[in-house]
């Protein structure tokens, strides 16, 4: 239920620690709740879908940044504007497909992962699906169908963390009922 | 699993909404989880009161401040230094008592509930519960037992939001076995 259509963009600036470890007993309920990984992934995954359905619209009103003209602009904005905005961090844009429609954005330090070891028994926890989710989801919100997947994580022995993401489509945006 | 103990202390400054709304996430999979608001509540302190034993520490090295003299001090610490760093805002200091061992916290912009709204059924929820165990366990690893409740909370109509902490009792603090 969204409301706080009065809510100014005023800056509430704060340390991610408070965050990492309440996203922390997040996916720790989830786990509990859902029989194996696969599912807590889904999970997170789905969460984070809604969370960027909503987050969007927050990030063009405090970003004021109109539509990209390419897939390379949407990158850098995402890298250098929404994950400083959101996570205080500023993840590398590499590994693009020959074709342009596919980039891989590199995060040396995962601020979800501070304090963080996965259990032996949780060796397919995709820990920070979420985020995975939440791009997808505001992406969607501005007409492009993408593709989010972990390609490397640092919580599973890999030197950083990877997210890959691949163009799929524009989606037509439906004129609302009523409308011209 | 805490680890990290070469985790620096470089602040990773984060705009509120992320969090807002993964706590959402969070509060949303209790109320399925559990038959009652009472259970929910109860959770989301436990849960705080896991974090706050954990997040102790990083505030301590955060902030290099030492034992406080007097809870008079402690409350000062918390609203000016620790809110400020966790969750951007400083609430204010009011609404003691004569003994000085109750004080209220009132927060006029809780970012925990931006975008909420309580639905008609769950209106003996206490949204941010988690921030009163977060305090609890916190100030209980400074040997502090301090009880802390919501007095007022604008999801449910006031006008404010209201911390209320009372200190219970110094913990004594226990040599560890082996010690002199």
């Amino acid at each position: 239920m969204s409301r706080q259509s009065n809510r100014t963009t005023d800056s509430k600036k704060m340390n991610s620690e408070l965050f990492t470890l309440t996203y922390g007993a997040l996916v720790t309920q989830l786990c509990k709740d859902y029989e194996n990984d696969e599912e807590v992934n889904k999970q997170l995954d789905k969460m984070g879908y809604n969370i960027g359905v909503r987050l969007i619209e927050d990030f063009l009103a405090r970003s004021s940044i109109g539509r990209c003209q390419d897939f390379r602009e949407t990158a850098d904005v995402i890298a250098k504007v929404a994950f400083k905005m959101y996570l205080g961090i500023t993840p590398s844009v590499t590994n693009w497909s020959p074709a342009g429609d596919e980039f891989s954005l590199i995060l040396e330090n995962n601020p979800l992962v501070d304090f963080v070891e996965l259990p032996d028994n949780h060796s397919t926890l995709v820990y920070s699906s979420l985020l995975c989710g939440v791009l997808r989801g505001a992406l969607e919100m501005v007409q492009m169908a993408v593709d989010v997947r972990f390609a490397q994580d640092t919580l599973r022995g890999d030197s950083v963390t990877e997210i890959r993401m691949k163009f799929i489509k524009r989606i037509e945006e439906n004129l609302p009922a009523g409308d011209e």
